[in-house]
């Protein structure tokens, strides 16, 4: 099956603003906390969250046009995965310490 | 000369959501950028900002009632700190991680 990526900033052109705003909202950041545990990703389905599917991917898209999440499409179902090697490279220690805040 | 305190969160009140979204604005980034170079403090006139003073305090508000930033009083002076023991306890890493992104 052939899988395609949904367009999204190259690393270089991630901002750090764009990466805050994006991880600072409490749905967001639960989306971002189950992709941590999940490096094979998540469809967008598989996400439990106490939002419509519609409000879900609108949080996605704001998280991939950050650069924190990187969505690709195979055959009917979209796949997201944390951009962890690129949000390291740039930002060493972020995401880490986000990702250690208490719940 | 006596020192007092704005009022400002404790430690455990501190939520990750509020730090991320006080970071993630280009002003108050600039102003924590300045505040880790300046471990003793910098008073609020002393920022070089290109907004104007009350846009400047009301910034300063954000950080300090999200936990980044703590300020307090000498005299007529507002003296600002990074809260960098806070932020490193509850979140390791994050701050490092903000402050190497490129400007």
């Amino acid at each position: 099956m052939t899988s395609k990526q949904v367009p999204q900033p190259e690393r270089d052109e991630i901002r750090v603003e764009a990466v805050l705003q994006a991880l600072g909202e409490p749905v967001r950041l639960t989306i971002v906390r189950a992709l941590a545990d999940a490096p094979a990703g998540i469809s967008c389905g598989e996400l439990e969250l106490p939002v419509t599917a519609s409000t879900r991917a609108h949080h996605l898209k704001i998280l991939r046009e950050a650069g924190v999440v990187s969505t690709h499409v195979e055959g009917t179902r979209r796949i997201s995965t944390l951009r962890r090697d690129d949000l390291e490279a740039l930002y060493p220690g972020l995401l880490t310490g986000v990702l250690s805040a208490k719940q």
